[in-house]
């Protein structure tokens, strides 16, 4: 295999590098922290973007879109919001280049400087805000159920291809509600939509939760989260939804006339999900032969190979191929059909695998005399010869099969990496040995939280909805406490 | 009507700002020369975008994502790109804000300071050909034929809604070619997908033609384009193609061994569309009451509306309105049922003919009883009542008729602004005078072009593909010419 990666075992990190390097998924770019999303990484993100715009339609939303820059003095509006906040962002300061005197090129014109700074958005919630102040008067303006689909800048000084990235690309809901009630059920209903996501389509199972004090979003009165475990037992917050409160409206002044003709601030949410989520899909399900992709957001759910020896074999293959691929197609399937003779089956068979593409058919001579094919399933390996009658439906079985079957595995990996914890040690085991998510009691102090992060690296990644309360003691402080919550080391 | 607007004939200028307002397609954001495209706008772009990314993946290309930021030097490589293009840009200097001393918000952290600055991009021809660059090896890697979808930014001092912002969004392909010959092939085949675009979706008819050497892109060989003719007589660039030849691989040294063995310099293209479409949209079609859309392009297809006295009428009419929206959208079309109480019939006409919504059906206790329905059709206002059975297919014939016929209407328009003149007067009778498009000769030099266009504004729109050759004399000069050129004031 020309393109050999490093196992997990070996280096769990240098996989996940090898892998989104050699599967041309993405790559550094020149520009510090920056990435290049490559062809076969961005169709990924467009498959994922066409379902999750699909359900924000479906539940009342429409796209706009709003600038790329913020003025500065819009951060210090809200306060816990600039306190919070990163503050690590990319900032403009001029807005003209000239010539270079001595003629090397081009310097900054110092005489273009912009009397107010203005930021690369990091986040919209200013800005929009800002807008949503001359959008609502009345009652009758509101709901407003906007989303956007846009490019955001975090300057971040350690970065990973998809994970942590200076430059990302996300959606970003920002609605706008009458009253409390209705802003805490669109923030819920928005989590929703995100486990839905990532447990039906990245076949990626999830924890719906509340952040704690110290985890949650700057500006929010509550952040939700689903949490997900990768296979070396670290957890990834996979999308967030803010219940806001009334914190953006305060700031920006944003008021409306309720139908009792009273004056009242607005309430609102924010939810998102970035590029990230293609690191998550990667780390959750592939192997050291490369990417496994749930067939609901593979670019490719079937790759045909011919077997050949001579020319003549490899035309009457071809022609087999083709109508095989024509048939699939029929069914909603996406085919390639990879019939050069510059490449040895061994090394299509192993660049698919590295691929991850979900079905691969090969064609030989004796398949063309019985009229068969051999189907091999990316998830498992497992190859079987199946005739060619009926190979369409038996394709589109295979494929909801494995779709069930990569989330099985991961949900019944993420069972075997969940602990109920009672003391230190075993806390410290799970966070530090075994890896994977400890259900453990804790005193509710933002003190013990912050002691346990520094002693272990572990968080809390969220406190379940649903919770059960449960009386028992902190693993740390040995003080009160009323129920487990979910503690892991994230990504 | 709540929302008059200026009449055309009054004001060109500020009927068009109106429109764009009151349609509630986008407005000016608080950051200079940035616009908020508002939920209906955005629809529009959508519609757009779907139909355009569908037509470059049928002919052979994929999406992929660059780096919003290029470093400042980038721009230096290419001569004639760093000397011809805008040097108005976005310059990002600075990577962190800290808290202000005084407690008064946030300050730039002078001391996170870039040592090279990251220019927001204007266009990506140098940050993509320099990561080409590591792509190709031989011929085998080649073609690469990548689009992107993304915003850019060219500082404008005086801005107008999708005309000219300074933020806007746009798709942006960059292909990388083995010959000279495959390169100029691409570069017609996606000026021709802009035709097609225009004409067929966007109902404008377009003349294709070269540009000249003081109009082309900075750093093309050769740049072609659709060009387009505005109410008002001006003309707009709908869409541009360039043949980049070998200059930028020459800047970013990219090179290929070809099949022979030989180490060559790779041929490029680029080819870019943007918002200034919906523009060109509002500008080509619409009247004094508002927006006209072709239903290609149109968010909403059919408003149905109903006409009542008492709550029982609506009852009633709401069940029947319902059910024919049912049979809409079962043909395909989006139907929006406005059964608000709280707005009478006369103010959703003229809501809905100002956003341009290209049938309305209008059903009162009349039709109940005749089950009949009234049918207004946007473009012409007519009204019509028409029996509810085989309104699927009446809708949908009359919609095609509408698309058909806003194209005639601008064709016609087109065809009745377009001069062919001889003489220096006729020319400014035409150009100054009358408006549209003047077919006139000129003596090929820029000398020329740059004095006409001081004279009159006006300047050379194209060279049309298969210009006739026709011996002439210069309009301006009196110098021989061969060929007639297409002169206009632009946008």
């Amino acid at each position: 295999m020309a393109k050999e990666l490093t196992s997990r075992q070996e280096n769990y990190s240098q996989w996940y590098n090898d892998l989104v390097i050699k599967a041309e998924l993405a790559e550094s770019s020149v520009v510090r922290g920056c990435m290049v999303i490559r062809p076969y990484g961005y169709a990924i993100w467009e498959k994922m973007q066409a379902v999750l715009d699909r359900m924000f339609k479906e539940t009342g939303h429409v796209n706009a879109y709003f600038p790329l820059f913020i003025p500065k003095s819009f951060f210090s509006k809200e306060a816990e919001h600039v306190e919070g906040f990163a503050k690590e962002c990319a900032i403009v300061t001029h807005y003209r280049l000239r010539n270079d005197e001595n003629g090397r090129g081009v310097v900054v014109d110092e005489t273009a400087k912009l009397e107010e700074e203005l930021i690369v958005r990091p986040t919209s919630e200013t800005i929009i805000w800002n807008t949503y102040k001359d959008w609502i008067k009345s009652y009758r303006d509101l709901p407003i159920l906007i989303n956007q689909w846009a490019n955001v800048v975090r300057w971040e000084m350690r970065t990973r291809l998809f994970l942590r990235t200076t430059e990302f690309l996300w959606q970003e809901g920002h609605t706008a509600h009458a009253t409390r009630e209705e802003a805490v059920a669109e923030t819920l209903k928005m989590l929703q939509v995100y486990a839905t996501f990532a447990e039906q389509y990245m076949a990626l199972p999830v924890i719906m939760g509340i952040k704690t004090e110290s985890e949650k979003f700057a500006g929010a009165v509550d952040t939700y989260t689903i949490e997900t475990l990768m296979q070396d037992g670290k957890a990834l917050q996979g999308g967030t939804s803010h219940f806001l409160g009334q914190n953006f409206a305060r700031a920006f002044d944003v008021k409306y006339l309720s139908k009792e003709g009273q004056l009242d601030l607005v309430w609102a949410t924010s939810w998102g999900v970035t590029t990230r989520l293609i690191g998550a899909l990667i780390m959750a399900h592939s192997d050291d032969n490369g990417l496994v992709l749930p067939p609901k957001l593979a670019p490719i759910h079937v790759v045909i190979v011919p077997i050949h020896k001579t020319d003549e074999q490899l035309t009457s293959i071809s022609e087999k191929a083709l109508a095989i691929k024509k048939m699939l197609e029929n069914e909603g399937h996406t085919v390639k059909y990879d019939g050069r003779d510059t490449h040895k089956p061994g090394w299509k068979f192993a660049e698919y695998e590295l691929k991850g593409i979900p079905v691969r058919l090969a064609i030989g001579p004796r398949d063309l005399e019985n009229n068969t094919v051999e189907v091999a399933r990316r998830d498992t390996l497992e190859k079987k010869v199946v005739p060619v009658e009926g190979i369409a439906a038996y394709v589109t079985g295979l494929l909801n099969e494995i779709q069930k079957n990569i989330y099985s595995k991961a949900l019944k990996f993420r069972e075997g990496k969940t602990f109920t914890v009672n003391t230190w040690e075993e806390f410290r085991d799970v966070v530090e040995v075994k890896g994977g998510f400890a259900y453990a009691h804790w005193d509710g102090t933002p003190e013990t939280e912050a002691r346990i992060k520094e002693e272990t690296k572990a968080t809390i990644r969220c406190i379940p909805l649903d919770n059960p309360a449960e009386e028992g003691k902190c693993i740390h402080s040995g003080r009160p406490s009323k129920q487990r919550v979910l503690f892991a080391v994230a990504y």
